[in-house]
């Protein structure tokens, strides 16, 4: 038995037409349930500054609603520095920035830590990690999109990392 | 003489560590006079989040105080992916969703359209641009730092632009 109130963390997988989240909570010592996974979209026909901000209120209602007190975000790496990739940049700021502003802890990790945690394997594939995902839940099916899958494999590797350094 | 409030323009120069800005109000058609310009500094030791939210914090100040309802803001170009780079596309995030949500028109300008427009060539060097922002702002001297100046040049760019895409 918990002798404390059930940590709740959200995980965000960033992306710019669709963001990843995944919210979980503690259940007994080292497990987690998922409370909801899904996407963040934005409408391509919108201006730049309006999707940003539509995944702005987005993140603010999730967290609004499932209250976690910690966000656990992957750090980007890209070969080169495309348009897409910089448009992702800008939405990890714009969540990291918002996490600030409503107190909850930033746990950063990168991509193959959740391939290493999810998967005992850092260069694990897609498929393998979206399957573990669904094992550790004890989720029926995998989630969908895969990004709602990558932002609970996020949020669960944040959960077992700050174990280690906190 | 204006028959309409004089319009005021916020540019900006994304930065991390330093940010550059510059507010620049409408004085006669054609003209602007610089109301005030320098940098929003974010300080090492801080948390990453911290950070971003402390650049979140007195841009809304600037755009408090000055009412700005245009926000100008360089697009990012990079060679190579570096951290930096991301974190620069970071900051942008969050000033472009802070845009939206304080109701200011976003212009984005490249930064060869910042040289072609403030010294006429589109490869001029830093110092030439610093040169002509003082001459056209009409300054005792350069702004310093840099990414102050540079805020001024694409404030002015911007109003320049609209006047042939709106």
């Amino acid at each position: 038995m918990l002798n404390k109130t059930p940590e709740i963390i959200i995980g965000i997988d960033p992306g710019y037409g669709r963001c990843g989240f995944g919210v979980i909570i503690e259940s007994t010592i080292g497990e987690y349930d998922s409370l909801i996974h899904g996407v963040f979209t934005t409408r391509k026909d919108q201006l730049h500054a309006k999707r940003l901000s539509e995944i702005a209120q987005d993140f603010r209602a999730i967290v609004k609603q499932y209250k976690p007190t910690v966000l656990v975000i992957e750090e980007l790496f890209f070969a080169k520095s495309t348009t897409t990739a910089l448009k992702v940049a800008e939405v990890r700021g714009v969540i990291m920035m918002l996490a600030d502003e409503l107190d909850l802890r930033v746990v950063e990790v990168k991509p193959n830590e959740v391939k290493i945690t999810i998967t005992g394997y850092g260069k694990a594939d897609k498929k393998q990690v979206e399957a573990m995902v669904k094992t550790i839940f004890k989720l029926k099916a995998i989630p969908k999109p895969d990004d709602a899958a990558d932002a609970l494999a996020i949020a669960w590797t944040g959960a077992v990392k700050q174990r280690f350094t906190n």
